[in-house]
């Protein structure tokens, strides 16, 4: 992974493409939680949910705050915006090019000479 | 990676979370294109553009297709549905709450007793 040249959009992709980190954005969508209590249900140890933590916070999808000797995280949904914008944009362009055919088709369907 | 374990979403948003392999789906946009076609104004070796549409093929957001010695290579954006979904329903999930807020404000203020 080339850390120094990773575009917010690569941090935002990067971070999506594993089951467990999606399942943290999951968790934390209705409330936030401590690093402990996210780590409980998952089949892994806090070292390895601690890692993936630390991807979602790199990406900007997680928010730390510090309440005594308590960590607790809460989701950001904000950087998802432009990582669902580039696909949208990229499949709504095949949208345009199969409305665009049909135009074309019901175009040549008028143009036809009535016999 | 775990590549024996990696689910469709896994694969598509792992394609995706890198500027030369989203460039190189930009590229195939409008038309098929070969290997060589598509790694001419990359700055990066041929085999390094090989390895970009390896993981995009593996990811199933290209097809090839073998004409004689050529190989050309077009964009399918089908798994890119599923990709976007995911996300757009975390999102959407804010707007509800958001919406669900507004609604129970407004209920509050319509249910306050007139002085």
């Amino acid at each position: 992974m080339v850390e120094r040249l990773a575009a917010p959009l690569d941090l935002t992709y990067m971070a999506l493409a594993d089951p467990t980190r999606r399942a943290i954005l999951q968790r934390l969508r209705t409330a936030e939680a401590r690093v402990t209590e996210i780590a409980a249900p998952l089949p892994m140890s806090l070292a390895a949910v601690s890692k993936h933590i630390a991807v979602l916070e790199r990406a900007g999808l997680l928010r730390r705050e510090i309440r005594g000797r308590e960590h607790y995280l809460s989701a950001n949904p904000q950087p998802l915006t432009e990582a669902e914008r580039w696909i949208s944009e990229y499949t709504g362009f095949w949208e345009r090019r199969a409305d665009a055919l049909a135009d074309h088709l019901e175009q040549q369907i008028e143009e036809r000479p009535t016999p």
